[in-house]
């Protein structure tokens, strides 16, 4: 923790007193009280830039989903499972307390399972599989960009087919200022990472590094576009 | 690792020079290249029981699926992902090596998605939903033993519903000299637990403890009943 103090001592204060809102991690979608639908995400971009942001001096909220990994130093976490209870917990902080940036990181799962059981999923018979029904869950990021005078929201894109190519179009149809792509093929639980920046001038590319470097990088250009705002 | 060695040289070397084998974990069923079905297993149990055997003075190999855990000093870990890969990884170590002690304790998914895409599956319209098919996996414990000559074979029952009632015929059924079950609910995640031990004289209840205590208990019963054997 003094190690922490003393590392974050040596950064600028860029976003000094900044309210910043993150989410990471998968989601965990159940079918049963103990089985369920997650992802491959670690956790780990969206952890490091939580660090970075409060090593920049913000006052960071982290909602997360579940990961092995402890929370960095002086960030104050949530833990939730499903998409819907990360939906709650964003919309509950950005209630309490107004966000002057919000990061989408979370790999948010797309559906859950509509017909989840209350009881555990028995093996009956060998031609008895279950039948799982879907429903769509709520887009967070797309709920926070239409509120009245949003944060300043990134989204990351996951995919990395022609993001060059699409990643202008992406960050337009998810309507927000900043939008974060990985150059990289599946990133996820990797300790390193390649990304590219949307915004409205164009894109930048933060070469491979370490996620911990990536996410000191974005940080840096999250508090330069939003000094200017 | 030195005070690892100096706490083992402590225990009773019960299982010496003994190869024992554990399966710990959940698996990670895919559903395309990010999306995956899994449980709530921590690992914590198989991990414990390792370590435990080990510090018991036994050759362990431990097939794992995907936890946060380190492997316990001493210990060689297989990591794998699917249920099918479990039962390659432990068919393959028992074609290896002789193995006197089997522990099966991961939480193997009874089913994986038969129709699991090589894309990852896009959102596309608000109504579109994932169609997942079902296929039944190898039970790994019943390969095991129904093979001529099988190990030692241990169990672990997940259901704690009316256990003490039906844990005999389920340790009949799943046909292993020594079934497990945990008496309290839903001990996943958990760092402790509270088991009975079915075999062919009854049962035996270890009080609630910590799941490192449990294991360690739980090899000694092992110890006793392979070397009447």
């Amino acid at each position: 923790q003094l190690l922490a103090e003393i590392i974050a001592a040596f950064h600028a204060k860029t976003l000094a007193g900044k309210h910043v809102l993150i989410t990471a991690g998968p989601t965990f979608e159940p079918i049963d009280p103990v089985r369920g639908i997650t992802n491959l995400s670690s956790g780990k971009m969206g952890y490091a830039i939580a660090q970075a942001a409060w090593e920049a001096g913000a006052i960071v909220t982290l909602v997360s989903g579940p990961t092995a990994l402890e929370a960095p130093y002086g960030v104050r976490r949530i833990h939730v499972q499903t998409a819907q209870q990360m939906h709650d917990a964003v919309m509950a902080q950005l209630k309490q307390q107004k966000q002057e940036v919000f990061v989408a990181v979370a790999a948010v799962a797309d559906w859950r399972v509509a017909n989840a059981s209350e009881q555990k999923l028995k093996k009956t018979g060998d031609n008895d599989m279950p039948q799982l029904q879907f429903a769509q869950n709520p887009d967070i990021l797309a709920t926070v960009t239409a509120m009245p005078n949003p944060p300043y929201c990134v989204g990351f894109a996951a995919e990395s087919e022609n993001l060059l190519q699409y990643g202008s179009a992406k960050r337009q149809k998810k309507n927000v200022p900043l939008l974060v792509g990985n150059i990289g093929h599946n990133t996820f639980g990797k300790d390193d990472n390649e990304l590219v920046l949307f915004d409205v001038h164009g894109h930048t590319i933060l070469p491979r590094a370490d996620k911990q470097t990536l996410a000191l990088q974005l940080v840096a250009e999250i508090a330069l576009r939003t000094s200017l705002m």
